[in-house]
């Protein structure tokens, strides 16, 4: 089924306790092209600047990313986002964010993006999330949403007015507690749910994720790594694996929900190994199919209590 | 097959943010062995003073606890802890410690308990917990050992001893941590499996535990509860399952290892319901085979990867 994905495209330049990045790619609908474009075809809608690379943009759109929804301000730079990792590689402190052509961003839906059946709307001012929303004249079966504490801070109430127009909404824990005012994930999810969304999926990096729905809760394990590279784009790659997997097998039960978990935190576990969204340009269908295999064998379990 | 569990036998005041306890029964062996008790037969090691209440003695001894290996010192007091848990309630403040009998605890293995196959080191003085190995004519056929970080800093040496002589570690993240000085768990676990035991569980309160043998993993998944009123004892409930389950199976397969660590999993998330071990006393079968579905439930999937 045919999927919209909203999302910023950017440059980064990465700090870790293992290394420095260039100016490289990134951006938050980079990632999710990139990953959910290995399982299904994309409409991109995004904004870049003048200086954004031809060959990003051609090798998007060799891989099936429909790029008519990206605005190229030719006179304009691209936004570029600096940050430096902690050890721990779940902190990280802003060096540097220069919103450039994001500044004034009002994303246009094109007509041929029209009747889209999912709808991926990655980390972004929650006005403009919203827009794209409004701009559909007929409503997504499925809308996914991603954001973060920054529009909480500054944006609550645009932030709710989005909220509560999508279906799932992902968060990391200390998101979803900020968000719900509540310290237990269990209580905080719930909240969660009363603001609109039906599913709710708690991010927990190293620790997995958790989903949430009716009185159902699925518990997604990580892969536990030797070394997390660079973190950056994990949870956007998440997102591009868990909508990716639902619109190629157009099954939105729970069941299929927890296998789009699964990939996306597999797909995640890839993105992690190197800097910006290199190692999701090179890894193989044979290698995705590995790691689900490994996520298999890492939770299985059966309780035939014998004795 | 036959089981010694060795651990304090205690006293404990607990604050939470939810509350705060009278003086009630606490220590790791105390613990242990009313978790442990639900499963098989315990052969009790400890030591308690004259004012450790003979109910609680008899009401063990119900449960098909023996106590022939746990010494009364009639005039002296019974261990103290007092701590109060942060909001969090995976950090606490140690408020007292009186460590009365604990002082000069030497523990004698009564000669009924030789030949048993499975012994539980609980968390206690590493000399302490060697010095019941070394008591034991025949080798056990599982050694599993609890610890935690203050032996790190004040007996490395002899905690170093101990750890050479187990089979299964169980320490939490930071404690993996902090005794390998490394950051990943992968390769903490690995430097720790170095040490001596062949296998090595983390233990991650909310976020499951990991266990480690070989080239292989399994993530365990926690419950997520709405609410955790009291952490104390957790830690030594899982180790209860855990080692019970094994002793009762007569199964130290990895495949078994796993089931051990969800029933110990399952086991801990009682604990936490009330005070103390309170929950451990009330909990049935039925209560027991439910939660274990319950983890079943939460965390299986397949990874039919359709379309």
């Amino acid at each position: 089924m045919s999927l919209i994905v909203v999302g910023s495209m950017a440059f980064d330049a990465i700090e870790t306790p293992f290394g420095k990045s260039d100016k490289i790619i990134g951006g938050a609908g980079t990632y999710i092209a990139w990953c959910a474009s290995n399982f299904t075809p994309v409409k991109q809608i995004s904004v870049v600047g003048g200086d954004f690379p031809q060959e990003e943009l051609d090798a998007l759109t060799a891989r099936n990313v429909n790029l008519e929804g990206v605005q190229i301000k030719k006179d304009e730079k691209t936004f570029f986002w600096s940050g430096r990792y902690h050890m721990d590689m779940n902190t990280r402190d802003t060096l540097d964010t220069q919103l450039n052509v994001l500044e004034n961003f009002t994303p246009v839906v094109p007509e041929s993006f029209q009747g889209a059946e999912f709808l991926m709307l990655g980390n972004l001012v929650p006005s403009v999330q919203r827009s794209v929303i409004e701009q559909l004249k007929v409503r997504p079966k499925l809308i996914v949403m991603d954001t973060m504490n920054f529009w909480m801070e500054i944006a609550l109430e645009e932030l709710l007015k989005t909220i509560s127009l999508v279906d799932v909404l992902l968060v990391n824990d200390s998101e979803a507690r900020q968000l719900s005012g509540e310290y237990s994930l269990v209580k905080a999810a719930a909240k969660i749910r009363e603001m609109g969304p039906k599913y709710v999926i708690i991010k927990k990096g190293e620790h997995g994720a958790l989903l949430f729905y009716e009185d159902k809760i699925f518990v997604a394990p990580a892969l536990p790594l030797e070394e997390v590279f660079d973190p950056t784009g994990a949870g956007d790659t998440f997102a591009g694996g868990f909508i990716a997997h639902l619109a190629k097998t157009n099954d939105i039960s729970f069941d299929n929900m927890k296998r789009a978990i699964i990939l996306g935190s597999a797909m995640a576990s890839f993105c992690v190994e190197k800097f910006g969204t290199q190692r999701l340009r090179e890894i193989t269908k044979e290698d995705i199919s590995d790691r689900m295999n490994q996520f298999v064998e890492l939770a299985s379990f059966d309780v035939q209590v014998g004795g």
